[in-house]
């Protein structure tokens, strides 16, 4: 029988205790998602940095389970580390991300190809509607830590974010942040 | 279409901006929660104090909603201010209450009997699975603000809990704060 628990999240480093599962993605594992392949390449020949963690408190008896994720600071090329993106398998599935520390930016496409983003930052809660892909992107220059709540079996579908890439970029340019068109995108 | 939205939770006040509803109840709605029927009387023709208030963002489109609550401290007698206690209508449906500020005690309780507390404060994510009822308790001196996020079709079925108790009370005894039997429980 599945019991109430008190799990306890730490904002900061986005830790999860207890925790019933987690993974992390380094650079290395995250080919194909950066327009600058040269310095991707070199940073993964390089320390391949940590780019992200997910860590989370999930079961299939409920239809609710939530989590952190938590990721690093840093660039490639001219990108900031971002997540994969992805739409949930089970198109009836929203999702929100509720930011707990430090800055970013999530970005939300939906199938007919609408953008939309929201910014990312302590108090601010992400509503991320069914159906919409969406990918966080830390534009600061410490952790992006947010607690994120969605059905257990909501499901990744990455396929067509990381074959097509978004419709937008989110660049430093002259040491702003700045949301671009992606001119590799395929329509 | 359901659009994505960034929502300013503070956790401080709960205010909830944009929110989609809200509702508040005062200690005269609450008749038959507490054990001292005079102490509430008294109370309820006094100024009939706010007891808490939920405030939403929900759209049936999505599969979930969250929102904050937010509960004035006080006692009724020997009893802490407290929500009314419900199992879903839906009962697959669980929730988590994420508190923000204050402090209290989250009392469950499944259908079978089984009784369980967990402590609700800053950092800590109450997992609530599906079809146990749960009664939020306000055991501090200021406010108690928590997210709640579940489905917007839960639904709140009320009618056992008011009937016949919960089978704990949270009661202040010589300045401190004891869970104890709730000898009018309805067994």
């Amino acid at each position: 029988m599945l019991l109430p628990a008190g799990v306890r999240i730490d904002g900061r480093s986005g830790a999860v205790t207890p925790a019933t599962g987690s993974y992390a993605k380094h650079l290395s594992e995250l080919a194909g998602l950066y327009r600058d392949k040269a310095a991707h390449a070199a940073m993964v020949a390089g320390q391949d940095p940590l780019a992200y963690e997910v860590v989370d408190y999930r079961h299939q008896d409920s239809d609710l389970a939530f989590g952190t994720t938590i990721m690093a600071p840093g660039r490639v090329g001219d990108e900031f580390f971002m997540t994969r993106g992805h739409f949930h398998e089970r198109r009836e599935c929203g999702e929100t991300y509720y930011t707990q520390s430090g800055e970013g930016i999530l970005l939300l496409q939906s199938r007919d190809g609408l953008v939309r983003t929201v910014e990312m930052k302590p108090g601010i809660c992400a509503f991320i509607p069914p159906d919409w892909a969406h990918r966080s992107i830390n534009t600061g220059d410490e952790k992006l830590v947010f607690v994120w709540h969605c059905a257990p079996d909501a499901g990744h579908e990455y396929g067509e974010i990381l074959e097509k890439g978004m419709r937008k970029l989110v660049v430093a340019r002259d040491g702003r942040v700045e949301i671009v068109d992606n001119p590799n995108f395929v329509s």
